[in-house]
């Protein structure tokens, strides 16, 4: 059971890992600083618990704890406990969620520990938007998506706002990032995987016919950012070429959104065991 | 053509659409206010210009007055063409999208001119997030949906923030408020309208279940807010209840990708006509 740390000064150094969380150059989730993960309310501090994540310390108010017990019985780490006013002074903000916990960075998991066993996998390339990023691992998590790969220009999916936006799914669904790209899609193809590139392209095939034809093999479904979408060298390395039916107009969907359009397509009838 | 007025003076009255946008009280496209409408960028002033909300004025720099040329030719607002100091003063923080159409709110449109001819309609009841709301108009014109309907507790289509995340589409995409709720589903129902009700219950159909029995009947896809969902009374009210197939834990997906996946259901083969 986490010991808990009752604290009233807002200055205490054992609050640091949760002071101005959004200070350009001071929050503590940035990876060229401290590089923390922070869980923020109770519904992604589970989570953490949870993951490979371990927390090494929590801040919140008596009524998260309270809401918290069950959880934290095989956890170590202190839960510091402050009221509503000492934790905005720490965080810098009114922070309603009330509750949040830290956690070290574990090292990166490989591409082959993310694919192996995986039946469908994401792969994204140049998805730099925080938001982005989250939405993608909450739909990954709810639509049955095995694992998460990065190709180039990704943003960090351990930011607190991309964290938060994946209600903590992040921690979980497993990630790798690509260390040759697009190279280490011929790994994939390798365990046997059907690469599919998403593009508007009305050339493509749909979404629907090319899920349908791959039956129970392992699926990657590549998606780039919203705007340029996928590089074309990504495109070439990929083996078929699927889009969305749209209507009206050029736009694209949100990439999250096109995402969990794909990972639909994948599960429609049934939800994978898991 | 847009006549196009210069003008270096940020206290000048010409711009009072577009001052404070972000002020609490005084910005201008709230209902208690002036109730303005508020298009930002070249993409959602052109929208705007498609539709049935006619400038009244627009705010720009000489290079976005470029780029909509062509798009002017047909409208008879000023072009109040100012630097982007002088844009960043009026509306109050810098605004890089550097062009702002304003159009006064035309009379809503009635249940009727919405379902009138259309193949598939959202019904929407406590959507009440204006980024929610956005994204639901931008998956709605990307997808094939005909018209939106709004039961209680939904937020403004028209605020700024919902105009923008929609792409504009909030400004294409017809829509009415109910005026008895939920007893207008019966009107949807005597014009032939299936009615489905998305919930997150294991005992509900499946999306895909559901669509393929429907054919080429008319659907009505309702969807409740995130979190509490549709109310039961919305529910009984509804022909049929469908669900997502959902896999680890238990939340819901965001409501406006779990409105994409349903509106994409009906149209997965092929985009519909217009």
């Amino acid at each position: 059971m986490s010991p808990v740390v009752d604290v009233a000064d807002p200055a205490d150094p054992r609050l640091d890992d949760f002071r101005d969380l959004n200070s350009v150059d001071r929050r503590p989730d940035l990876p060229s600083g401290k590089g923390l993960v922070i869980a923020e309310g109770v519904l992604v501090v589970q989570r953490m618990l949870a993951s490979r994540f371990r927390p090494r310390a929590m801040l919140g108010t008596d009524r998260r704890l309270q809401e918290l017990t069950a959880d934290l019985q095989d956890c170590d780490a202190p839960y510091y406990r402050v009221n509503a006013e000492v934790m905005a002074e720490v965080v810098g903000f009114h922070l309603n969620r009330g509750v949040l916990a830290s956690a070290s960075r574990p090292p990166e998991l490989t591409v082959e520990a993310v694919i192996d066993g995986a039946r469908t996998v994401a792969v994204l390339e140049g998805v730099n938007d925080h938001e982005n990023l989250g939405s993608i691992f909450r739909n990954a998590a709810g639509l049955g998506v095995d694992g998460v790969l990065f190709g180039t220009g990704c943003a960090d999916p351990l930011y607190r706002r991309a964290v938060r936006v994946s209600m903590g799914h992040a921690l979980l669904v497993p990630y790798a990032w690509a260390t040759a790209w697009p190279r280490d899609l011929n790994t994939l193809r390798d365990k046997g995987f059907r690469i599919m590139a998403m593009t508007p392209d009305p050339a493509a095939r749909t979404l629907a016919d090319a899920m349908a034809e791959v039956g129970d093999q392992p699926v990657a479904i590549l998606v780039g950012a919203e705007g340029p979408g996928l590089t074309e060298t990504a495109m070439r390395a990929s083996d078929v070429r699927v889009r969305i039916p749209m209507s009206r107009g050029t736009d694209s969907l949100n990439v999250a959104t096109a995402a969990a359009l794909a990972f639909y397509e994948r599960v429609r009838f049934e939800h994978p065991a898991g």
